[in-house]
């Protein structure tokens, strides 16, 4: 439910912003999968805060050390414990917020549902949760990388500023070279000039990432519930920030009739494929061989250097000025977290698919 | 997993279109629930082919009959099981979809799967089986009665015409007045101008549902994978068509910056609310107390009555014209669907919030 | 949870003892499992009242009719739904019992925990509801089948008569032939016998009953909590009456030293097996290709014709004795109900094997 | 499934014998709960290796640290993440296991099931990973202080020395101060001979807990699949080395007739309660408000210090004779085992109870 993700393939994540670590336990993982070390830290220095400058400038190592599952460089099929120690809490910058509710965050709902809540960096609520899900996403992929299917996440919009083209545009293995993660050097020097002025005003900006999964075999999905497409928008609105989702034509194909709407189906050499893929590659909640693709929107970042109007856990009215060190934009950031909870999506249904027959 | 939907109160459905019945089984409803089963069948009638005349002319009752779980008109806490029989199928109708794979519909997808699929009528993927869901959401809707929560879904665009202001514009008590299912009358004509011209081409179309929920309490959803967000997220785009979903700003929040797009607490009159309320009513994945509302894109219907190049089974090129009674625009039955789904949501996350305690 | 049972495989279950009907969902079936409908019936019919001149004779024709997931006799992978429909209830026997608890029945603890309860026939708590799992055990046979997996129950004691052998003593296929559900006719006529005796008495009489699962492949069941013996015992304690599990040596083997109740390995013509097999068949929670075997303790069924002193819902004492027909000793029918739940049991970690690699 | 336990109160645990840490994370536990740091340290000492001179005399210390979900000494509702590093691992012990099945190990199943294993110390299979459950079970036990349930497990029987008498007869108060942990002196005195001479000899030997439950109030527990005994069995049976399970008259009650069985209901000043507890504080699955009570069978710990003739890996006939540190008698070390899952158990039925109505 709650902190559990998956059905086959599932982490379960703890730990708050300011607690000893946050970490999780990957359960169900397939056994002899080979554990790339230095592709999951790179996974994680992905997500990394200090990275570049137009993020937050908090220096944080977030070392993953692995406590069980793996021996001698393999999955054994047990349980895989793992831990990133939190260093560089400051966690006397929040001192302020121990009563006050910050704006459009989580304090005032934590509090008012559990009676008490750890205030330091907004807890649980906190996106220093999303560590665990990289490095489960970050074992996924390398679950994955037998079957072929390739992951690439991007950001295709910050603000009003949003990619021209459609993906099939763009070369997106020249995402990482973009400090804003976006695959066309033009768009992303726009982004990033509107997020250092953004940042300079100590204001925030939101946008939207696109996601797209190659290579996936026909057959991943599960009828009714359990529709591929519905797991990866619920996996996505999970992501702190996210405020909605869409997969193949989506909002934009709200003014086509049908007969505009609809994939053909063709024999193409042997093979059935679609001329065109408005159905994102996913027809009845089951891949069809397509590119899957989809998008994630994210609101501006909740806390800004402005002052603020709110009100204390008394109901006293006060004024709020956040301190500490925050990001202007988190979609850079979020790429690999995408990415992440996409990889575990599709191992998950992988797995899954295997009970079939 | 696939076929059930839930955490505490759980529906499991089963049916396929043209097979002998629909139904399911509702565990974990509370007891002492009383049945009103005259508004249970009124929901049926708002999702029932053949209720208007811009709907498919379908005849079929859709009446269910409950087989446990209910004495003496209470709920005793056991499991509820129901039942609607299929009794208008034209699987004739259907004949040559044995070997076809209908474009943009799951035939082939679960022909690929499964190895094996009932053709007729679409089989399981067909909508038919959101009946069991409309039962589930008015039983829910019964559950939620005492704690005042309010559901309402609407009609909010069909095609290019969108309703021109926001929800709090309208009185969504007219709602039902509209075959449409749109509450602003002028609107609602334009719409169903617009379907009726589409359906005499033998076309379809898509649109957007917005559906708005008073009165939740606070404290309703859970942390990180079990925002509440992320849980109708998934919920809606578990039904046939959907294509994307947003909540609070959403998509149209993108432009704007932090500054703007914060929700201010206020005391007012002794309690904690927002002033404006962007967030849509959850904040970390926790109701806050203001209005939930949401987004929900439908396609237009794939199934059209127009010729269209596809494939069979073996990969031979084939046309396809379709045949039988079909809906131009979904969208005024998939009203009460969404807010079934809602209504069991909320439930669910009801009973999940006592045991925080 | 309390009515869903499994974890791929999954059935769920609904239905009391005097509603309109008992049935089922069954999730998760592989798709195309040959469906032979007289296999089905025949597995109620070892589990109907009235089979025997020693089981009560209720007549009950306990015919199931499906209503989902099957398409021209295969199963499709979709839910397969189904209903039993209750035909022969007496509900007037038991108005006396809308107020009374009847001692050793769930009827107080159903009263107090839920508020209000079906009081015909013990509502949900009567042993009716086993029904489901005998159809759902029948198709997991079926689904099994392909494997080679033999599963064998047997009632090994009544009272104080047992059986004087071991399990590998008796030729398991005379099972059926004795009514009592007896492989050794020596033991079976004395079993008979007591039954007949005990039920003129108007009382009731308990025993064990063993059952043998051969075949099982090396590698089914999980570590930890999914160890597959403790999936097997909480099995059968699931089902009505059921007082006690052991497996392997279990209680008998108390009084051994590890040096006499280790399993030696030893080399069998190129395949790994074990000399002894005090394990049971299952080792560290997973079947090591041995038989897996193991026993189930049922209680005296709780409903005897005699004065039985009480007390009613309003805590006044009363005197209760019961009408209608019962059974003097259940373990006749309840082996198939205990090979039900090990075919469902076995197959579903089946399927998770499948998710190892 | 395989590594998580409960439905609301769930513990997800990791680690091997001889990997870096084994640990867990609680997800569920209601906010608000003290944390006794003393109490849960002293939880885990009665597990300890070393803590008397009838117990394997390893020197692990087993110190928890507890990484989230507790705030200023309080449960925050959130992930309770927690980790105990090995420290005392003499892993070159096991060298020669390496490629060697152990007798009634896991060894052979797990290799075979994962095609890899961890071989040192039994990996994951070793009881080194009940340490979580004792972590769990202690917060457990702190969650369920408030509604007065006691929980007593105590050493009923080791090889054939059984105590005398029925658990009511004993004041189990006294348990803590046997090192075999037997409330009754005169039989400890003789079960701790017996574990030194078996241990002299190298050999190993088994026996029973009892655990009994008392002020549970009515009303714990599920219908059918999820019956509160089903629930206890399959936890007692998931704890290493156990194979048996009886509640209330389980096995011995076998000879007797219904008429001497049942538990007749009588008002007590007001109350409903029974006369007699053969039901063991259950019936229909639901607690009765009768003190629970159960049997937990251990066999013998394979782990022999003498000769046995085992296989490797290869099939190649080897003899073992093993190394190291280990218990003669589990028993000792396994009652706050058995009382961990069994107060995890409970305080799951409690929270789940509340979402009844």
């Amino acid at each position: 439910m709650s902190n559990t993700f998956g059905n086959i393939y599932k982490l379960t994540s703890y730990g708050e912003s300011h607690g000893a670590a946050v970490g999780g336990v990957i359960d169900g993982c397939p056994a002899g999968i080979e554990i790339d070390m230095e592709f999951i830290q790179n996974e994680l220095n992905r997500r990394r805060p200090g990275q570049s400058n137009i993020v937050t400038p908090r220096k944080e190592p977030d070392e993953v050390e692995f406590l069980s599952g793996i021996f001698e460089g393999k999955t054994t099929g047990v349980p895989i414990g793992f831990i990133i120690r939190n260093t560089n809490q400051h966690s006397s910058d929040y001192d302020n917020l121990r009563e006050t509710y910050r704006p459009s965050h989580a304090d005032f709902t934590y509090q008012t549902k559990y009676g008490v809540r750890d205030h330091r960096g907004g807890g649980r609520s906190s996106a220093r949760e999303t560590i665990a899900r990289v490095v489960a996403g970050a074992i996924a992929k390398l679950a994955l990388r037998s079957t072929g299917v390739q992951i690439n996440a991007f950001t295709s919009q910050v603000g009003s500023i949003a990619l021209p083209g459609r993906y099939t545009d763009y070369d997106l293995g020249k995402t990482e070279e973009s400090i804003v993660r976006c695959p066309d050097p033009a768009t992303s020097d726009k982004m990033e000039e509107l997020i250092r002025e953004i940042r300079k005003n100590g204001d925030t900006i939101g946008g939207i990432i696109t996601c797209v999964a190659k290579n996936v075999p026909v057959g991943w999905g599960e009828p009714v519930f359990g529709k591929l497409h519905a797991a990866l928008g619920g996996a996505m609105l999970s992501i702190n920030a996210v405020k909605g989702f869409d997969y193949g034509s989506g909002f934009d194909g709200i003014p086509y009739k049908g007969s505009e709407s609809n994939d053909v189906f063709i024999n193409q050499d042997g093979k059935i494929t679609t001329t065109t893929n408005r159905s994102g590659g996913i027809q009845g909640g089951i891949s069809n061989g397509q590119d899957i693709y989809f998008r994630v929107v994210f609101k501006p970042v909740a806390t800004i250097l402005m002052e603020q109007e709110t009100v204390d856990i008394h109901g006293n009215e006060t004024v709020l000025k956040a301190r500490g060190r925050h990001d202007a934009c988190v979609l850079p950031r979020a790429v690999p977290i995408v990415e992440a909870m996409t990889a575990m999506t599709l191992l998950d249904y992988c797995l899954l698919a295997k009970t079939n027959h």
